[in-house]
């Protein structure tokens, strides 16, 4: 089993991360991160820089695919080469997935059309305006493609996707043995709980949030 | 304000980039990746490398520094380079903090003697033998050393120390921002919430998941 995950300039990094740790854990599996081209790749912030081992080109039948969010998605909405290889993939795939805003790339990719799908809480507007049906859900699963809401929503899908390939059982021993209890000190990761104040603050910072 | 986080060959990437990820929205803070020698730095199942920028002899007076965990630390355990290190940026620190069994080498530094601490369940064990209290807590604060339970804790860690930094509403921006809104598909995070059966295998699996 082969899982590729696909990374970008200014990529945001535990999107990334969060659901490889789950799924690297998959007996048997062998997880490879894929870009345009391979080499070192800067996330959101640019104090993080991850190594992608091979081009898009030279992974062409993996039977997972994540796509990660994060502002340098923008600029590859009409990447045709990106593009393609998505489309390309996601015929022989087993499961074409993504995170945050990754979900805008298979939106743009055509392959959530009239289909259900998640994305960051304020990008659900522009996933709608791709002919997907935006769910307020933490991760959806429509078909063989699961997509997960903002950043840390990864590893909730990565999760999820480790009891679909390895049974319930499996999933919970790597959810002991990342010793995945979640205790945030606040309750404000929705926008449905965190203080309004909070969620207008964000709602107006939108811009430079997502591009 | 300077963030360095410490890289090793076979770190868990979780530890670090769940960390990472909170810490790095902190107004005006620079985040740092540092090892012994700057480069690509390969996680402990091997498909995933990072860059760190710096050594650890480039970064002398750090802020904060964040020590995750993974296999690979067990190697470390004497080693006097990192320990000095250790030893010396916790003078001038305003938080040492570490995830998983990162905790371990700041115990073997000296810093947890007689301190409450914590470290994934699996090695409390072994924290104990250091000298430091172990405490089934996800997140231990004792004066300015935050330890954080297994893997993905560095997320609630990231987060509290965002809060004890910024404040309690910027954390709560940093939450919604990551859309932090933990929602596992299971509630098996922990030995205590766990199927016995899950926990004994696990604790089965000790010396090949810590070393």
């Amino acid at each position: 089993m082969q899982i590729a995950i696909v990374l970008f300039d200014r990529f945001t990094a535990l999107d990334a991360v969060g659901t490889y740790e789950m799924l690297c854990n998959i007996p048997g599996a062998e997880t490879v991160f894929v870009a345009e081209r391979p080499g070192p790749v800067r996330n959101d912030r640019g104090g993080l820089t991850l190594i992608a081992e091979k081009p898009l080109a030279g992974v062409t039948a993996p039977d997972v695919v994540v796509v990660p969010g994060g502002p340098g998605q923008v600029a590859l909405m009409d990447n045709e080469e990106l593009l393609d290889w998505l489309r390309t993939v996601h015929v022989t795939s087993t499961w074409t997935t993504s995170v945050c805003t990754g979900s805008l790339l298979l939106a743009a990719a055509g392959l959530l059309e009239g289909r259900r799908a998640t994305s960051h809480w304020l990008a659900l507007d522009d996933l709608a305006a791709y002919g997907a049906e935006p769910t307020g859900e933490r991760v959806v699963t429509d078909g063989r493609i699961i997509t997960a809401a903002g950043v840390s929503a990864g590893i909730d899908m990565g999760l999820t996707l480790v009891g679909e390939i390895a049974g319930d059982q499996y999933a919970q021993m790597v959810q002991l043995g990342t010793e995945y209890d979640p205790q945030p000190p606040y309750d404000a990761g929705s926008p449905r709980k965190a203080p309004a104040e909070v969620v207008d603050t964000l709602r107006a910072m939108k811009e430079s949030i997502l591009r």
